[in-house]
């Protein structure tokens, strides 16, 4: 089409890293696109893509762009956490994973709390766990009508992480944040939008335009202004959400190896292989 | 009809405590089901009702179900305080009444505040003063579409009570929350949703059914991540919401006695007897 | 038009202060109502209009009314800081006028902070600016249908101001404030009742009626239940609300002598005499 032939022409300067395996990262038109590009298994969260993200968003938080845009490959934004990291683990092995799964989250969910400038989070699709909880620490979610958002962490045995646990209720209320953390309510692009999770909806066939003229928009602006405006929103409740990571990772290294958590994984794939 | 006579052969295994005057307390399915049983009186609370919630919420917290709901016997959910807990106090008594008056308030709202576990509030009729302003410490409000939120405070000489100066700006914002505590704007169900007072609202006529179908499917979830969840919710907040319930109590023993309040109360029994 | 034969009748018992030039400050009814006067300049801030707005809050909060109601003459609220305010600027005096000017605007928020009575913004058309942000300190925000709402920000190289960085977050959550405060998106009444900004919307044909007959309500209160009610609330925060205050000011006074801020103002009245 027109459009795509217009878009190639711009390619010219776009630069792209090439050291990720699981991302597609790359710099144009001064905003930095990180792609979570592992559409097979609907973009599920590996260890490997956990490091990778954080690489990737320490190196936008430092390059020349005013903002960066997180967005996934194919039909699902993400689906997770990879339930296959937790199949391949001895036994005796299971403390000690567990507690190095939550240095790994910590560092993860940092990675987000301190990104310095405009965070995008562009949902094309079924956003489910950790890529829900996270989004209370972007600072633009826009979401395809066809988003849905779902975080069944107590269906698993396991409880809120992301920093959820304080920012859903400051978003939402602590209602309607228990009926989707503790309860597993699944909420619609509409819901998101209603309850304050989503920022902006878009039809699905326009969106991935339509965000990019949003984010452009927004990479025109004066970079400190922007840099400073979201410092004085965050920095006051910056400890508290290094804190609020603290405790949920605390939990979910209790949590992990417990009977609850093992039994509901177990049951899950037993469901999935039947 | 067949509903109620598939819901008497469960009847088995419900067991009920029996040394409640004003309430109705039964455990069946994995929940513990508190009912305010005045409905002559609309579930208006008398000092003996604020003393026996507080005992059923404290056995219920500690019992070996995974959630609890409270909801209201006839038509109201709950009419608020009795105001004739005001009109038998002699004149020499009532600074020594507003005192434990206040007391009894703050250890009523403390069991709101620590109850452990996921607490649903099933609002099947208008709601009254302190009944709506207790709402924000629950964790899931369930309300039936013909259900009214209503705390006409400062038209009675009053002041905010159970955590809501603390809660409803954190649920609403400021100024709706003004709105309702200050200007005594009464909220439809959907009113109340739309600021996320209600979590969901079903038709009158399914609401019990539809409610009792939610506390089932909460029941069925793992306990213990039910009970983290919601304490990495709650903990970070626990101090602020007990400092706040004591400062509104203090405020309430010094408004009680005043010109204010007993002008409006006398004002309210006169329009009633007229 | 009767309405306005009506409202003649009442002018017996209005007072009247005429020590202001930008402003109509009157006695009514035990309400004080504020006028922002400039209508040819669409009601634009000058230096000279916040201090009488200083004036006009401390001796509204002291007088015998028992609430306040803010409103624009004309088709506009308010249009914001006047721009003119960084012309007459000599670049040698930049920097202290700056500093003078944060101070001036450090005054002008603490008079609504500190504000002790139900304080009532009646938005008569567009609102823009710090005339915004500062509705966050507002008891109740009624909104005419055509009233609209912007924060252009970021595009003019500056940060927020009036505790909105705050505020916002508290009342729409951090994602959609960012949308107004850093990526310039203008709201629409609706959308700013919806997001909770805005507490009632009214026609344009009827709206000052409307909000009369609401203020007047009010007005009929017991006055120290609403005081205390309001203290109840806002008291918690009030330390906050002044450091969050301190620290929007002193980023202004680095922003206004910014490159990026001379810049985008002398672009704007460029744009302006084209």
């Amino acid at each position: 089409s027109d459009a795509e032939g217009e878009a190639e022409e711009e390619v010219g300067d776009v630069s792209s890293s090439t050291d990720y395996q699981n991302l597609i990262v790359t710099k144009q038109n001064n905003y930095t696109k990180i792609v979570l590009n592992r559409p097979t298994k609907k973009n599920a969260l590996t260890r490997e893509m956990y490091e990778e993200i954080i690489v990737a968003l320490n190196e936008a938080g430092k390059d020349d762009t005013a903002v960066t845009v997180m967005t996934g490959a194919g039909d699902y934004y993400c689906s997770g956490n990879d339930l296959g990291n937790f199949m391949v683990i001895k036994p005796e092995e299971m403390h000690q994973v567990a507690k190095e799964s939550g240095d790994l989250l910590r560092r993860y969910v940092n990675a987000y709390i301190d990104f310095p400038k405009p965070l995008v989070a562009a949902i094309n699709g079924p956003a489910i766990g950790v890529s829900v909880t996270a989004l209370g620490l972007f600072d633009l979610v826009l979401a395809s009508e066809n988003a849905t958002f779902s975080t069944p962490f107590s269906r698993l045995g396991q409880s809120p992480e992301g920093c959820s646990s304080y920012t859903f209720p400051k978003i939402m209320g602590h209602a309607k944040a228990c009926d989707m953390m503790l309860f597993n309510n699944k909420l619609t692009a509409t819901e998101a939008k209603e309850c304050g999770l989503v920022t902006k909806i878009f039809p699905k066939e326009s969106f991935e335009t339509d965000v990019m003229s949003q984010v452009e928009a927004i990479a025109k602006l004066p970079v400190k202004s922007l840099i400073y405006s979201k410092a004085l929103m965050r920095d006051p409740e910056l400890d508290l959400l290094h804190k609020v990571n603290e405790a949920e990772c605390d939990r979910l290294v209790e949590r992990w190896p417990s009977e609850d958590c093992i039994n509901a994984i177990m049951k899950f794939f037993q469901e999935k292989n039947k």
